[in-house]
């Protein structure tokens, strides 16, 4: 096991009302709060007002219309309310992309220069405004870590920063507020928490018995609970179970003593800057065919152990056949709960952008659990087109 | 799923070496050190002389000779010494007795009163010393928590106490320092990490799917890597993996969402108010016990998962045949490590206190997974002073 600091200042708010903290959150604070959301969706559920409601102490400036994949205007935007408001503490109500953006905005609001200098080097945060957030959608674990993903789609970037001061104060996790996230944005949010453990269980490391047994929980309540919260969107206990997956996937507890070699979110973020697509279906699209390339004598053993671990496939003497079965389990479940599976299905139709992607990809990928050239991620890519042969009959 | 705060502030190091830290954790609080520590082990281990020579811009004042089961006059003498010399940072050395008891004296040397009160009422706690520990045994967890189990001889009272400001600023955790724990301290600290486990995962709450993939986990990691340890007490990845098994079983992750309705420590704590034992020894004779006990029909379902999940036994029609054999396992897993399994073998070697002690721990069960009044307590301490039958032939 490698040494690791587990040092996690965010307090999370678990369960049912536990919004009726948040008068008390942001008076330790004061009164000048810019409050930051999406498209609306929490006008129309009703959180919109209750926050209002709860803080009619306070002086509230708002930030509307955060994009999925947010952008880098929208973190400026926000940064300069801050300084002409003098904002005490910035309340994020959303899901990754509403909750990363206001980290950055956080950030920039203490910081002189252009806020996109932040996004390229962590190095310059220093200072930052408290952030409070509001979770209602259960995906990117951004509510209990120090990551931040932003795009520049003039640049055709798409960045994931890190610093220890962009831990948020305080969550509140209500899982009652994604009783209204709709099939496709639970089925999606569930493939970011999935593809999140993935990226983080395939590793070298061996010696890591809780962690490995921690990701196949996250892994299996994710497979047992989506498809009981797709058939009943109310069901509480489902949606409780895929929000508290969503922070434990990426707060750290799945990588201490081992750390992760991303493969799948490199690629995907490189698709999504080109084509604005929903990140976690393409990483769903893509992580089946990156397992399809990564099974090999080396990793074996170990998409082995995912089969047997959370497919429930006995380790029988043919290690690949009990990964390629597995491989052909994580496809179908996908494709079972309602996700696109191919480019084509999100837009991205040809491959003229392919051999450029790859090789924005590449460098990130030479660490990976397998590293990947410029050529693999290509033919990976022309994989994700067609719809994925089944190695078995299931 | 019931509702949570996860809110651990203690900053955790874990590796080798990471005790390097040490002078910049303690010089943000001081000079001015209480140096706690046991019996002296850590002068022959050379921890001591480390931990002088980083500190040699310090004034260090020592408590040494903090007990097993730690007493209230350590506490006292301890919170003294804090007051004479105004200390500004307790640093504890030691197992989970010298960090408990370094707890406590960080809370009484902020107190005008005797250190008891506060163990007797948690609500008295209030500001306290910061307090910085070095781990060197797996066991109890309270490098990461807000416990602490004081035990008064004079009253036959052990008590745990709990307040959030107890939580210790910081904990070194290198699983080097647990290389020269002998084998019967480093099986009972075993002992104690899965007692600590079953007393949370034995609960009726069900929908807690990853908490139960985590408790799971921690078993399976004691029972994998305790015999190696043992085998060759220099076994870093073992000794890695067990002393963060200890952090884990009870710093949160594995009750968050459904509490802990805790059977064998109340009983256990009685037990050594009375007699002085070690507290994981009395947990590991008491454990199998409590099981058969506890083992009908509402709970079988429980156990036959723990059965499986734990121990690999294929969930077939009958559930108690399951259940009985993983009980067997558990036992013998306990006297194959070393572990003493009756009373007599700790030195109680008559039942003149069983009803006085059943009656103090009855009132602390009612609540518990399977509730037990004052005369099951003593028919499981009966059980406890013969070997235990086998139910199968494993």
């Amino acid at each position: 096991m490698k040494n690791f600091i587990y040092d996690i200042p965010t307090k999370l708010y678990f369960g049912r009302d536990q919004i009726e903290k948040l008068p008390d959150l942001i008076n330790r604070f004061g009164k000048k709060v810019l409050l930051t959301y999406g498209g609306g969706s929490i006008k129309k559920n009703g959180l919109y007002d209750k926050v209002k409601d709860l803080l009619k102490n306070c002086e509230i400036f708002e930030l509307s219309g955060i994009e999925p994949n947010p952008r880098i205007e929208s973190v400026r935007k926000g940064a300069e309310l801050c300084k002409e408001h003098q904002i005490d503490v910035i309340l994020a109500v959303g899901g990754g992309s509403t909750i990363d953006a206001s980290k950055m905005i956080a950030a920039a609001a203490k910081y002189d220069g252009d806020a996109w200098d932040l996004v390229k080097n962590r190095d310059l945060i220093k200072d930052v405004l408290p952030l409070i957030d509001i979770l209602t959608l259960s995906a990117t674990g951004t509510e209990m870590n120090t990551s931040s993903v932003i795009t520049n789609f003039k640049t055709k970037e798409k960045i994931g920063t890190s610093a220890y001061s962009l831990y948020p104060y305080a969550s509140i996790c209500d899982p009652t507020y994604t009783f209204s996230v709709n099939p496709y944005q639970t089925a999606a949010g569930t493939a970011d928490i999935m593809s999140h453990t993935f990226e983080i269980y395939f590793s070298h490391e061996e010696e890591v018995f809780i962690q490995d047994r921690l990701a196949e929980g996250i892994l299996s309540a994710c497979i047992h609970y989506l498809p009981i919260a797709l058939e009943d969107p109310h069901n509480y206990d489902a949606r409780a179970n895929l929000m508290w997956a969503s922070t434990l996937a990426l707060n750290g507890l799945t990588s201490f003593g081992k750390g992760g070699p991303w493969t799948c979110h490199p690629i995907e973020h490189v698709l999504s800057a080109y084509y604005d697509i929903t990140h976690a279906v393409g990483l769903a699209i893509l992580t089946p065919r990156w397992m399809d390339f990564a099974v090999n004598e080396k990793t074996v053993e170990r998409f082995a152990m995912y089969a047997e671990n959370v497919w429930g496939i006995p380790k029988g003497d043919d290690l690949f056949a009990s990964a390629r079965l597995a491989i052909d389990k994580t496809y179908q479940f996908f494709l079972d709960v309602g996700l696109p599976m191919t480019l084509g299905e999100v837009g991205i139709e040809t491959d003229e952008y392919f051999e450029e992607m790859a090789m924005q990809a590449a460098p990130r990928l030479e660490n990976s659990y397998v590293p990947l050239t410029k050529d693999d991620v290509v033919n990976i890519l022309y994989a994700c087109r067609q719809p994925r042969k089944m190695s078995t009959s299931l």
